[in-house]
């Protein structure tokens, strides 16, 4: 354990970001200022998010974007490897942004200080059920678009990490839900794991035309993943006064120029529609309450998820782009060590 | 008065609305049962909105379409000639939706029972800022785009009866309040009399490149009359947790084929933005106070407005046709004849 592998941002990508994206850099371990109470911390697991994506492009944004050469942001589970702070010994698991590289220094004046994750928490859990994609369903769903029992409520990109919590969250308030997701394997994961009321496979199934099977009375919820068709298809059938929650537009992520947007705005006047978009980010403060209601959920079985665990750090890049191609079965994962190991 | 004239619709118009599209009616003057409390009115103006052109459209929407064969649909001011109401004497000035004819009939049972109009109004002024477009412009401003006193607010189509009460409003709320209008008479009356603090000429100036001088801060509040590009450009410029209201897309009332959307949705998701649509109908329980405040901000002279009064039954469609070409020069009016005439 003498140096640190670091996959860096080499070019921006213009269209579907693969690993040419990405150069590999070999470089000495760093070095904790021990005495400052930093600490040296492996990377365990690594979360991937489409999120990500919006992080190449070089524009000012929620969060800046990653630069030219410097590690790839992204969400991790960690073990401290060398520490003299009582809190943190070696061994401690930490929750972070580490990135994608194989150690790095975390300390109380960090971005992200160094968190211990909670007792019975696997790294892959603390990244998946009880990371930051459910707390964005919980709170996208929740505070933006206030379901009601009874309500109709569809969620696209359902059978990805966020829109299969949406989705679930929503069958526990009592609303029907529908989910689209791509491939008969999701759609049945959805309707028999995940409890939907009813699936669209996009694939292999018109969305509008099932939209108008599925919601005669139009529907009340949308939590938008996906942007472009999908969205023009649900804005469609729209109930009056329905809400949506814009969360991200996977569809566009890697188009070269922008693809129009939905040519039937107009119909968010005629129904009175609410549509917004949302940064789980904003919601900060009310994370621990909102975990602590998710928990009790999972706990008790009411939601289900899948975790999609690749492995090897040379296979990071190749990772974050099957996200885009829709090869990920859950929330995406990759795992360069075990704890203790 | 033996005869009533109506112009009918006749068939739905496919891109520009156009006299084409109506046929002019002779027939009996229509009957009032006087015993049960109707009245028959003269009408003297008429009232023309953008959304009308909706209403010609043969689907579901917040009003039913107008159907081919009826009287065209526009709100009015009339005048009591044949009653047994005491209430509703004849010389009675009457608010209503008696649409493109020149008599009509109004009973206890109607759709719109008659209301009289309030002393001291004008039928122009019934029909204009005291009529529902500065209501639009009070309820969408105000409950859907939530202004704070230092705001930026831009407004499309300002220059209009509902965009120029909507920029008017927003100064008198304390904000820095932007209109895009088009042509240089309209966007000289919104500064000098309007005190609106800069404005756009679309025909002339860029809106986007306009837009990032005037608002290097971004935009708090959008007000959309327009749609199209004018919402586009708009989204670009948006500030962190920006509220959209919608309220109409005259650029595209006349699309044969509906126009793209904007293609910068995502960026309501990266700065929390919400847009949303409205219409004014919803908020009906609360038009009497809303007009108690829109009447003292008028008689302090805070709000000013221009009434574009064109005459003649036989010009009723062609003035139709001005809202969309931009002719109007404030709320567009028809007299037909004038109170007790």
């Amino acid at each position: 354990m003498t140096s640190n592998r670091q996959w860096l941002l080499k070019e921006r990508p213009s269209g579907m970001v693969g690993p040419e994206h990405f150069s590999l850099q070999e470089s000495a371990l760093p070095e904790p200022d021990l005495d400052r109470g930093e600490v040296l911390i492996k990377t365990l697991y690594l979360g991937f998010d489409p999120a990500m994506r919006g992080w190449l492009i070089d524009e000012p944004s929620y969060l800046p974007p990653v630069q030219i050469g410097e590690v790839m942001r992204a969400s991790s589970v960690g073990e401290v490897v060398s520490s003299s702070n009582p809190d943190l010994p070696p061994g401690t698991l930490i929750q972070g942004m580490a990135g994608w590289q194989e150690y790095s220094i975390a300390g109380p004046d960090s971005f992200i200080p160094p968190q211990p994750l909670p007792a019975g928490l696997t790294p892959a859990m603390a990244l998946s059920v009880f990371g930051t994609t459910t707390l964005t369903a919980y709170f996208g769903l929740l505070d933006i678009c206030e379901p009601q029992p009874g309500d109709t409520v569809l969620v696209s990109g359902a059978a990805g990490a966020t829109g299969s919590a949406v989705a679930q969250i929503a069958r526990i308030k009592g609303c029907r839900v529908i989910g689209i997701a791509g491939g008969a394997e999701k759609c049945a994961w959805l309707l028999d794991t995940c409890r939907l009321d009813a699936v669209i496979d996009y694939k292999s199934e018109n969305i509008d035309q099932r939209l108008a099977e599925l919601c005669p009375d139009g529907i009340n919820v949308f939590f938008d993943n996906v942007g472009g068709d999908t969205l023009e298809a649900a804005i469609t059938h729209m109930a009056d006064f329905g809400r949506i929650a814009l969360c991200g537009g996977i569809s566009g992520y890697n188009d070269v120029e922008p693809a129009p947007g939905p040519r039937n705005l107009m119909i968010l006047v005629q129904r009175r529609i609410k549509m917004q978009g949302f940064i789980v980010i904003d919601y900060m403060d009310r994370f621990e309450a909102a975990m602590g209601e998710i928990a009790e959920w999972v706990m008790a079985g009411e939601i289900a998820w899948r975790e999609d665990i690749q492995h090897g750090f040379d296979n990071i890049p190749a990772t974050f782009q099957r996200l885009f191609s829709g090869q990920n079965t859950g929330k995406q994962l990759l795992a360069l060590a075990e704890p203790g190991a």
